[in-house]
């Protein structure tokens, strides 16, 4: 047992069979992904990496597992899945993904990083089925749960430690307390009597780390710059494959050296971020807007405001999914989902949709002319 | 007067003249600049930056001046040396500094990205003189020893931002009561009455935090591979002023791209690290391993064994100075050094000597025969 | 200027006038009054008490003063409404002040201590006047506001005190930005733009500390046995103005040594607590329950199930009033109410109300029997 | 399985078992027995209790056995003894034991209330013996070492727990690496391999905590306060077996109840304490008033100065004992004792012996005529 020191959960047990995970390539490359991409340009403190999220997922893994008295083979297919679950990230998180992923044709949790390669090699040597481990990182069967469902180790452990490294208080849940009322009924992970708060404290953390920290509308700005500069960097000369597999130094250098990205590469390494001349609910939105295939409209916008096409970013973001609303509770001994028996529950859902934004930038200078085009689209 | 969130200090206010500083592509530079170099190798959590540093050391440079009294022009420009004080770092803090400025021949707190370029205007736009920052900056004059003395805000600083961001719980020093009791006793910064033992934590939580993160074996030899690599770097292709002006994502990916640092840069990146074939404290160091140059011994013992001289690295690390051992405390009335009326700062000096290390380092297959090849000579 | 450590605030600065005030014995008494009262049953940790939650306040109410430049003598004012607002509390805080103030006929914040005796010196000696402080302690005026209103610093405080004392996550609200966002607007006390998540961070964290801690039914039991007792007490040989001046200590020895509450003393020192024999929402609870008077409804439970009258205790709380629902938020420039903009207002008033139980509880060893009494009457 | 939520560490977890042995009066009464005393006068957040300590110490013993792997009965006795490791203590904890232990002839952990009575009848219904238990508590035995030796869990959770609740950051000590690397080698418990800074880092949280909490003048004068009005309680009218029993709000009652200690109890509710009329390190103190027995000094300098002998009190301390430097520290295999291998161990002895004092307190009014006559004595 090797023990690692973590700033969220202090010390970590991992085995000789986590290690070797940890050691792969694949894993030490999530030691180079920032967790909150861009959102350190808000907070400067926000530089966690997926690396120290993943040990502290598996982490609360173990915790769940021994408190179900999970054992054998299915307990180590967990404890691989909640290692490896992000470890195909592209860079800067979920920044880029979309982008990415449209272009390759795959989801980041279609693993082939688990499937194929160090991390199957290590799989198979400990007696595991890589296909399993990826199965339950997709959520899938009863054990999938505990590792991407309503009720996941993954939000445990993010919304405490991005609490922790931006300095916002409200992600502080009683994460112990979540992960020892974690209970099976009829195959469904639930939580046992008495947590409709210790649920209802979870999903609240949530609704106020996403307009506070997640949806800022600077780490909005930026997220929306890289990924435009990322995909013009795609369709200029670096493939797709070739992004999702880099660090965030490398695609950093990548967007800088670019001829195509250079300009955003240098406004994100010296903070010069593109402002709002648009940033609206949606019902304020004109219809056309809404439909809109968003490149096609930063380039009407574009030309009607006569600036370069890149002088203009759209940016319809989807609205939280806020999962862990679906999740189920046991009330009065009975399974029942959270949402019928939180009052609570069902306005977070309403305020996640209300902070809907539908968003237009453009740099400083040119803002204005940006602003008076869009409105004759928006 | 805008307010920046922080882990450490929660709520950072800063005003218009500060947020110019902010927002020079000098001072963004630093958010790309870990703190701590490698030692996130060690500590999964340690990612914190310099740029954080940098706010949190103006942050307590502040409440100094609020509580010293101290307005008008020396405030502003002590404000700016603190705030300005790493600028001119080089990528990867302390861990390639040295080399770099072997080569060029500049220590890094001879500023000149303080004297000329975006800073040097600011300060001048302010009324300030550059030349009178980057003097404070180097710790001249009386207010000198608040940005860079034995009693600096900077120590104040980083001691508890290592030991929020590292987990490790040696650096919770007092810092509110420390500098509330800053106090200039004929000219000299002291620390006011009643403060033996605020000064004595101090002083542990440094010789605690030393073996256990700075000094740490991993952290070392991670740090000497980084540093021959650069050496390389600079001797193969790359200026030494380029790699100065670097941030940590630039020295990585010129690292992992330049053929006569591929290796290392592949090492680090999947921390496939050397390992101890010599460790030892001073007095079992042969008098000519102690007075040889680090690099001609290191050929020496690499042609003896049989192995590439890059597989080989000589570590001699300068034992930690310790400056606090020099700060005066009031005692009745008077002021004393603090190594005259504490018993314990004599000894954690003594302690500090006792933790020298001597390293040679190999690659693990290597391990064996460098290791007798050592003996030879260390 | 002393300092005083603070488990919360950390260093508390007092000057020589706030010195007085905490050294009369007025205030002193309060270091023998827990905060909150008998949540300690519960909570083990949860033994803090008025005096220390009484510095904090005065130490937040600086900080807002300071921010909102108040001051000379209405700086000193608020200071000393902050520092006294619980001086006439009784003990155990608000577990016995209704039955105590029911006797006496007069609120805890009709502050006799401030009006006369120690405290009205002191505030005379600094030249101000005992009837302006205890009306800002009323909330009378616009800077009483600051001490009692919607947007206090009083509950800045305790929310999270209770939270540091008791382990509970759920208080850890942004008081820093709270007390630096404080504004006044047309004499209101307002949050500025951009606070109405900070606003619903703090109710949010009120709306899970009551069901979690202030109203955890064990709370909410021992709470209303010590009720009850002091009301024997009262009737039986001491008189109410001599409870009210009690400190802890002398009301629970007076308990244990009264022949008439001597049994529930010895019960709440050894923690054999009443059970519940009916925990109803409102809807549940028989009109005729609602409208009986508690200790008449008792009587009749009691001698239907044939028990003795002290072994049944009815138990009707009145709800969570959520003040801070009435408060203000600058919006797009403009003074609002935060339930109009915050959609999760509302509904954590209804939340709160939700929570509303009916009580009766008994000995465990009569607990069938007051159940099945009680059963005909509620 | 019950979890007790506490301010330290977090979630306890504990069995019908231990849930017995918390139910019993003997251990609710350390409900009302302040951890410190009266380091409240200084530390106004410093109200936690024996109670809540017992738990924390129940709670690391647990971890420090599963990682040892000790099952069956031996399990149930450890258990048991570190939560009843406290049950014997008086009230004001270690302030007044000296007093009654020596007019009882017993000190508090030969300890009754294990033997006979609640405490007894649930150990043998588990199968313990009681005699046994106590000898854990008595640190006899191998696991005895667990509970009261050098290295016991008990100074391990006092040391955090006094540092959270009083402010202080002095006592954050890595708790959680201490249990995981406690081993035993040769029927010894040590610290395994690469702690010896673990083990100095403990020392050095104790070594800081004394002087600034445990060892406060403040403290210290209230401290002798008590014990003196305590003696003449005893001596008066109240049998000392009696105030061993007592809780702190009977003794605290009793204190300002009686007419032989009202005067001392007024004070210590008001906190009008006594100032110190001499603070000498010993080897300024003459060799009489070392040898003196300090009541016979006492009365002596009060007929000298003219002034009630109650009105003189000679404050005499045993320096703290550091046994943890007498702890066992695996290195480089071996067993070692830490100050054969700690250069810092030795000298925090000595700074200990450095922190000595020898005191006279006296009423501030009879101040200078008491100072002038301990001249002669002192």
């Amino acid at each position: 047992m090797k023990t690692i020191k973590d700033a969220v959960h202090d010390h970590i047990r991992v085995d000789d069979f986590a290690l070797s995970l940890l050691d792969t390539p694949e894993m030490q490359r999530l030691r180079h992904i920032r967790q909150l991409g861009t959102a350190y340009l808000v907070y400067p403190s926000a530089n966690h990496t997926r690396f120290e999220h993943s040990l502290g997922v598996y982490h609360l893994a173990v915790q769940a597992l021994d408190n179900l008295g999970v054992a054998g083979i299915e307990r180590d297919e967990v404890r691989a899945a909640a290692l490896l679950h992000d470890v195909g990230h592209t860079p800067f998180s979920h920044n880029v993904e979309d982008i990415v992923e449209e272009h390759i044709g795959k989801r980041h949790d279609e693993v082939d990083d688990v499937l194929e390669g160090n991390v199957a090699r290590v799989l198979e040597d400990r007696g595991l089925s890589p296909e399993r481990v990826a199965s339950l990182i997709r959520g899938e069967g009863k054990y999938g749960q505990l590792v991407s469902g309503e009720l996941d180790v993954d939000r445990m452990d993010y919304l405490v430690r991005d609490a922790h490294h931006t300095g916002v208080p409200y992600g502080t849940i009683d994460n112990r307390r979540l992960v020892l009322e974690l209970d099976f009924v009829d195959e469904e992970l639930v939580l046992g009597e008495g947590n409709v708060q210790t649920a209802e404290a979870l999903l609240l953390a949530r609704a106020l780390m996403h307009p506070t920290v997640y949806n800022h509308h600077v780490a909005r700005i930026s997220k929306a710059m890289l990924k435009r500069a990322t995909e013009r960097l795609i369709e200029d000369s670096v493939r797709a494959e070739r992004v999702r597999r880099m660090d965030d130094h490398e695609l950093v250098v990548a967007l800088r050296k670019n001829e195509a990205t250079a300009e955003t590469g240098a406004r994100l390494a010296e903070r010069r971020l593109y402002k709002r001349a648009v940033w609206k609910p949606r019902d304020e939105v004109s219809d056309g807007a809404l439909d809109a295939e968003p490149r096609a409209l930063e380039r009407e916008i574009a030309a009607d405001a006569d600036v370069e096409p890149h002088e203009v970013v759209v940016d319809v973001s989807t609205p939280p999914r806020m999962a862990e609303t679906e999740a189920s509770v046991v009330v009065d001994g009975e399974k029942k989902p959270l949402e019928r028996v939180s009052r609570l529950v069902n306005t977070l859902r309403k305020v996640s949709e209300d902070e809907w934004r539908f968003g237009v930038y453009a740099p400083e200078e040119k803002l204005e002319d940006v602003r008076k085009s869009s409105e004759r689209y928006v």
